[in-house]
């Protein structure tokens, strides 16, 4: 006889503490960077998510050294100016795996729930430490706190102590303290350089950043211009399976499935419903609950089938999303690199199985930029910088493919490549959101981006190279005046007036030569400013006539 | 006043319902892909685990076939000869997310107890239809079978029907039918590799395969020798945090830190764990409770910190774990590729984090194998065949970093390399199990793996280089033997006699000379065979002559 398996359930809690690298916690530097990012992410999300100019102060404190056998412990807390989280939503909303206000269609930094969850999973794993929240809403005349742990095995919240404050000020955000295990010197120049490029695409955010060393890393808003919030949308149809129709069946208050298609899902009218539910053979008076009645399950496959491949309904709605904009998206390179020459695109919305989606690029040239072999990449999704796992996103496969020769650029190349993909579902690889797979659709409009950015650079570096070639004849050419000009006033002049005059006349001839040179030329516009030939010109004669 | 956000509980099940991906059903290739191996790996969980000769079923058939619109519809039924499930879990085993028989301490190829769920979950969503199981145990005299689907937003099964029948043969073991949308076409060549790529490492099992098209693979046992099966461990100390050390202390029955340390802990004797008490300022007759006693949360930290640091416990012990073997190795990749020459290694094992862990290596060399830039690397993991994601993989940094040409093998290679490891917890790197994390210990245990054999393989083709030369000193020399041969035996014989006997006296002479020359010539032995000299001189002057 053999024996038998035993059985148990496990809470969401618990599945993610015993499989922390699943969400990015691998080990005690990623844990660190995870942490933060999550913080930070939440605090954008509370901030310009809901039309506030963000200000978020991020420390890390170190609270007890690190020794031979194990890492030192930290304090990250993380403040931000945004909509707070209500009283009553505290407990559940930072002590229970999957709740969360992020289960709607809208375009978010977080998407799961689970992050900063995961972040205080693993503080209370590695310190046993509390977390400690201190919110407050707008609307509300108090500040609460709440210092909590999460029952793993319950998947709930523990209140170990919570109060509340009369607030004196209009304040209104959230604040988070986390205690854990890290390894904040091997995480020290990512979590920066996770900053700075946050702060590359969010110009409009204040963001300040204490290192446990006491450095200040300061980055200015620079611009109050900030984009369109994203909105919440209804399900596209073409997105929608079987059990999503159920539950949106069961939810739903409308009586007909004429209603039901104009009611619940986006941009369909009246006509289109209609024509809709005629071509797959429904009676739009028909009563949706009967798609869940017992029986009717032929018909219920035979609605979700229709709604996923009617091809006349409209493309899934874009104004929900928000891109950051060409302007945002070029002056941050600019800033950031000190570029020769930037330019940026946002392109149309697509759609991949029904999720709208934006691809946004930018390309910086030259200026401070270090030549390497590879063009730098920077990745984002929802404004999220995107560090981790850069190989495996679908962007590394459409830049690393690209022949930039084809585009003038040879190696090693003065080149920053940025990529942001806004969406309301990022189709992430894994729970961390490191990086992002190949969706077809995704990839060629991250292939068609990238590539019309490059056309444009290649025109550039042409003009540039076109320029270069017609200076250094202009170079050519001057440098003969001075000696064309000696000869021409001897001939010019009798010999007896050699002594007085010959100077004089030589002064004349090389003006004349000079302006008949400089008017010869043209030089090609580069980014709209033109350059005086003549300067160039006179500037090549006065050095010639230094080394005489 | 800025709006509030609506907060809300979502399910595991309506989380991976919602986000697919993350358990590697990306698209409808991938997901009959995956459906598959889930099934299987159960089927083999359920099988060489126990003891028992595994004899797997697989078939898939089409129910439904694509149209412009959507994918085509497949059943897929996996059947094993395994241990059963007992009837009163059979629900909650296919029918709720995180409740499985793997959340304990052992080598198995599912982890999370979350994969066959998902792929529920997934032709919930795609057809409709209800999953149907069919189980029995060895000891029971029934087969229970049962029709459910899962409810998503409760994360608990629905039963649509059940019954049993009664058991008239000895079978024990489960067969499962599930109905999904799925892209047979694409995922063709993969599930058939992947099948493949199975039979290659579980050589002791019987596997039959029936496509959509009705052809056969038939996988037949080649040995009945199987692995020791894995065996569920205690955790070790090292392993061990803060949440943990909670749970183990409020489900002992131990009364004394001593008792908890000896019983509760991987082979921890009275004298090491006295030594360890002692260390930390802990009295052994202290109540182990006492540790989540209120206020006392410094002292369950030193504890925690105190089982993950101290030094003198032993390793993690790797007789749980249960390896394929060196023979089996060489045997599945000689069968497959019918290679020149085959080695594989077992090393010791290893931990990482208190998880023991075993790394194998496998290479193959020539015969049928196609050279190419690269060696063809075949990743394993607690004998699961990985296919995807092979360039983020550990395995891939590893062998893609090795100089080949410092081992004498040039480019294009006829080259395969396997690598397995076998671990209480592999790190994957997603929930979809394809690619494992670079975790530094395993890192560097493949590395010596691989280049262990590979510096093998070095001295077998530098020995067969050598005796490529030599071979053609033999050839050369041996060429001149009639020559030399009928010189001799004009010098040899007086004039007269030339006519008579020259023939015979040229024979004999040749006949001396083979001798000779065999004599002086030592070939080297390749893999243990050695080869006569004399029949390659034979050879080759039996050549010579028929070119005269």
């Amino acid at each position: 006889m053999k024996a038998q398996e035993k059985y148990r359930e496990m809470s969401i809690a618990e599945f993610f503490a015993k499989n922390k690298e699943l969400a990015g916690f691998s080990n005690p530097t990623r844990a660190i960077y995870q942490t933060v990012r999550e913080l930070v992410e939440n605090s954008l999300d509370a901030t310009d998510s809901h039309n506030v100019l963000p200000e978020v102060k991020i420390s890390i404190k170190e609270v007890e050294a690190a020794t031979d056998d194990k890492p030192a412990k930290y304090e990250v807390a993380v403040e931000d100016n945004g909509i707070g989280v209500p009283p009553n939503e505290i407990a559940n909303a930072f002590g229970k795996v999957l709740y969360s206000s992020k289960y709607v269609i809208r375009q978010t930094r977080g998407m799961y729930g689970l992050g900063v969850k995961a972040a205080i999973l693993y503080s209370q794993m590695t310190t046993g430490q509390p977390v400690f929240i201190v919110s407050s809403t707008d609307s509300s005349d108090n500040i609460y706190y709440k210092k909590l742990l999460i029952d793993i095995k319950k998947n709930e919240p523990v209140i170990i102590e919570e109060g509340q404050l009369l607030k004196r000020s209009n304040w209104h955000g959230t604040k988070v303290y986390l205690t854990l295990e890290g390894d904040w010197i091997r995480a020290k120049q990512k979590i920066i350089e996770y900053i700075k490029r946050t702060a590359l695409i969010a110009p409009y955010a204040e963001i300040v950043f204490e290192t446990p060393e006491n450095e200040i890393y300061y980055f200015p808003r620079v611009t109050k211009k900030m984009p369109k919030p994203p909105s919440e949308a209804k399900p596209h149809p073409h997105g929608i399976d079987i059990e999503q129709l159920k539950a949106m069946v069961s939810f739903t208050k409308t009586k007909t499935m004429l209603e039901f298609m104009v009611e619940e899902f986006q941009s369909i009218g009246e006509i289109t419903a209609r024509k809709f539910l005629e071509s797959i053979g429904i009676d739009p008076n028909m009563n949706p609950k009967m798609l869940i009645e017992k029986g009717n399950s032929k018909l219920l496959q035979v609605v979700a089938t229709g709604l996923r491949t009617y091809k006349n309904f409209r493309p899934p709605r874009s104004d929900y999303l928000s891109p950051i904009g060409e302007e945002l998206i070029e002056v941050g390179l600019k800033r950031l690199f000190n570029a020769e020459w930037v330019k940026a695109i946002t392109r149309q919305a697509r759609a991949y199985e029904g999720h709208p989606f934006i691809v946004e690029a930018g390309i910086a040239y030259g200026g401070n930029i270090i030549p390497t072999e590879e063009p730098v990449l920077l990745r984002y999704a929802n404004k999220i910088p995107l560090l981790y796992e850069e190989r495996e996103d679908v962007s590394y496969k459409v830049v690393s493919s690209i022949n930039w020769k084809l585009y003038n650029i040879e190696e090693p190349m003065p080149l920053v490549v940025l990529v942001h993909v806004a969406s309301t579902k990022v189709p992430y690889k894994g729970v961390g959101k490191e990086s992002l797979s190949e969706v077809q659709e995704l990839e060629s409009e991250i292939k068609n981006a990238v590539q019309e950015i490059a056309r444009s650079l290649r025109l550039y570096i042409s003009k540039k190279n076109s320029e270069r070639t017609l200076r250094e004849k202009i170079v050519t050419i001057s440098k003969y005046i001075p000696e064309i000009a000696r000869s021409l006033s001897i001939l010019s002049i009798p010999p007896d007036k050699w002594g007085t005059d010959g100077k004089n006349n030589n002064e004349k001839i090389i003006e004349k030569l000079v302006k008949i040179v400089s008017k010869s030329i043209e030089l090609p516009k580069i980014d709209g400013k033109e350059e005086d030939p003549e300067k160039i010109v006179r500037s090549v004669i006065a050095n010639v006539k230094l080394e005489q």
